[in-house]
């Protein structure tokens, strides 16, 4: 492995987190809350010192960065981002445990918006919008975005790209790898003022417009309110519900649609196999729950925004969904699993990662008509390579593997089998809450600090597609060659 | 399809079910339960007028069988003997519901063991017998035991043994599908006679242990007693625990030592893997349940007990394991998904596929890092096939899909999540006794008929290793050539 290219990169990604810390900052001085301004100062300049160093101190001989230092740059750089990220929590003893800012902090940059807080209206405006904009960064990639700045990164660093971009394969829409991240930046800030502008004009302040649409852009759910968007006005809740769907979207869509190749969008079969999952749950739950709420329009809403938030993985609630029946349970416990399209900010195991494993099962039922037949798994009209379809099917036994195993190990919890099945679930496909003891209304409070290191883990394995972290973390690939 | 063949051989089938119903009518008879005795009287009327009308009103002008016509077969016939099956109870008017009947019969066949009875003490000898009786069919493979029996079989008959036996691939033992069968029959033989021998030294009555020996032979778990296995003493516990082991095991094993290959045996990675599994499922529930019983000798016996109970897809119980910590209860639900070995006669995944699974996924890795290289998988020292590695890999996906949709649809009750997703588990992995509400002291008679025909569907997919009962009750199939 290129041991001083790696550490010379993880030194850029700790300035880029003092660099990104000074926007909190920003907002800590305005609303005049000087400790925790003091706070983002101080981790600021650890992280100066710290990246300065990494930096200075590693001479690479050679920029070249293969999948090996791909897998160790983006596992190393992710932990650091985070264990940098809580240091601010409990330095202004808003969090006084470090374990659970931790979790705060993980749960935040992988976009999941699981909380240990008890009480998130007593938090400071500094460190709320700390914790939102850590979604907003973590949603499109921690390293994309440094790609996408820096310049002097090598342009071997598709692999990177590749172990970060949540989705089976990255298309690169454009020949050079941070031109394709320039791109995604681009449309992925356009999508973000919109969204703040359209709640800004529904009568949102301006800090909740802006903390909820990072929220929603990286399909984290961190809100600010106890009952999180439940007490915002019907138009709010539509537009969220409307961003949520359109951030869990490939981002591809909108560069086709950008250059006006409307008809590849359309033919799109993973759009329109998420457009029917998101119907037909919709349908499904409203039926279920409409004595809940009793008018339509109101039961449509709490269906539409709670199917949105859990295929989105965003995590937002307007309703203690806790409390539906047993049937929209199942339903938004399988909608866990599904999540988002790839290509998008959305975690889970993909709406195309679904279709291809279809495709396979179906080819696997005529071959056992036809044993002889040669049969080709075909997807958006072009042929699915089929080291595509063994990587595909394998990635699904080892998503599997780790619900089992991490539910196992928080089995030692004394809670309900729906908790920690839910909380396993909601933490792993980077969805927030869970069900029961980890509902909307509840948090994460309540676990060990075992469990709650556990389900960091957890976070970071769903978000980074668990291969990438599995390898990146294992010593024998730090080997010099 | 060879409609005429088809109909042919489940005229057979329909005979068989008529003939097998012999023995409990004559147990009926012994213990002077005339009522019941008429009630399988009738039902062998019954089943000896359709089957001879199958038989003679078709004309097979070919005897050849081919895959499809082996997956409609094989479907059929279960259903079919789940049919007539259910009958004496209804008829004998101790279980009224025919629905109910269904259910219980479906899981003696499919050598689950869920019950519907809420007082398992108050039947009648006859039944009891007929309902572990079936367990002890089922647990071979109801074709398989016609096949070895009645002449005139075609010898393409190996496509039905490929649909009915458990594991991905059938070994042909001997070159002909009907030695093969009959090998396994004299194997089954001899181990369910020498259990019966070891209960009745034991001091079991000779009733008791005739039927839990069938329920231990087919791995299914129907029990006579309210609290299963709990009230008979330690030496018997002990015997029934290892003949469970027994039957999880692979019966080619068994084979290979009568021919001396003592070699061959030593070497399979799917014994010594089944072996480390229960071993280390034994330690962690041990160490996890000791506050419970106290005492060394009874904490190991529990915990043996119910890990070979479980893994071996058996079901019966010593102690109420409901009542256990949530690590020991999420343990015993990843061994409901593992299971057995293939080629026995248990449930779930097979320890196999999960070898083969495991390896899948440690190659995807490895390419991950060598994207260029080519790498083969192995299994007993022989390379497994590209075919048989994506056929596992489907088969895990709709494995997963199964639970998935059974769980939603079986959440419509009001009934909690692990209850509903236990009894997923332990219908599906013809298990038995779930968690909750249908733990090992209660029984599945509180769910509604939707919920029961459900759970019977999930059974049968279970046993059939689901690809040749969704192949097989496709109309599309039954077209004629």
């Amino acid at each position: 492995m290129n041991r001083q290219m790696v550490i010379n990169t993880l030194g850029h990604i700790t300035l880029a987190a003092g660099a990104l810390m000074t926007l909190p900052t920003l907002v800590s001085l305005i609303c005049g809350e000087y400790r925790v301004m003091w706070s983002f100062l101080i981790v600021i300049a650890i992280a100066l010192a710290l990246g300065l160093l990494m930096k200075f101190v590693t001479k690479p001989t050679s920029k070249i960065i293969y999948a090996r230092e791909g897998f160790v740059i983006v596992s190393f750089s992710w932990i650091m981002m985070s264990l940098i990220g809580a240091l601010p929590f409990t330095i202004s003893g808003e969090i006084p445990s470090y374990i659970d800012a931790l979790f705060e902090t993980v749960s935040g940059f992988t976009t999941t918006g699981a909380s240990i807080l008890t009480d998130v209206e007593s938090m400071s405006y500094g460190l709320l919008f700390w914790r939102s904009f850590s979604h907003w960064i973590g949603g499109m990639g921690v390293l994309v975005f440094v790609m996408a700045l820096i310049p002097n990164i090598p342009d071997r660093a598709i692999h990177i790209m590749r172990a970060e971009m949540p989705g089976p394969e990255v298309d690169k829409i454009l020949p050079r790898a941070r031109d394709t991240a320039k791109i995604l930046y681009i449309i992925y800030i356009a999508l973000t003022v919109i969204e703040i502008v359209l709640l800004k004009l529904g009568g949102m302040p301006l800090f909740d417009s802006v903390v909820h649409t990072f929220g929603t852009a990286g399909t984290g759910g961190f809100g600010i309110k106890a009952d999180s968007i439940a007490s915002y006005n019907p138009y709010l809740q539509w537009v969220i519900t409307i961003f949520m769907l359109i951030f869990a979207l490939n981002f591809n869509l909108y560069f086709l649609l950008i250059i006006g190749r409307i008809r590849s969008v359309i033919r799109s079969s993973e759009l329109w196999c998420f457009v029917i999952i998101v119907l037909a749950s919709v349908g499904i739950v409203s039926l279920n729950v409409f004595h809940i709420y009793g008018s339509f329009s109101e039961t449509l809403r709490a269906s539409a925004f709670q199917v949105a938030s859990i295929i989105s993985t965003t995590g937002f609630a307007t309703t203690n969904f806790d409390l539906w029946p047993g049937l929209s349970k199942a339903i938004l416990l399988f909608l866990m699993i599904v999540g988002g399209c790839a290509g998008s900010t959305a975690g889970g195991l993909k709406v195309s990662r679904i279709i291809i494993l279809m495709k396979a099962v179906f080819r696997e039922l005529k071959k056992a008509l036809h044993p002889r037949s040669v049969r080709v798994v075909k997807m958006e009209g072009k042929k699915v390579d089929e080291q595509v379809l063994s990587g595909v099917t394998s990635y699904f036994t080892v998503y599997v593997l780790c619900i089992i195993v991490i539910f196992i190990l928080l089995s030692i919890e004394p809670v309900s089998v729906e908790t920690n099945l839910s909380a396993t679930l909601a933490c792993f496909n980077n969805i927030g809450p869970g069900l029961d003891a980890v509902g909307p209304t509840l948090s994460y409070a309540e676990y060990s600090p075992f469990s709650k290191l556990l389900l960091s883990a957890a976070m970071l394995l769903g978000r980074l597609e668990i291969l990438p972290l599995i390898l990146g973390l294992n010593p024998l690939l730090w080997k010099k060659r």
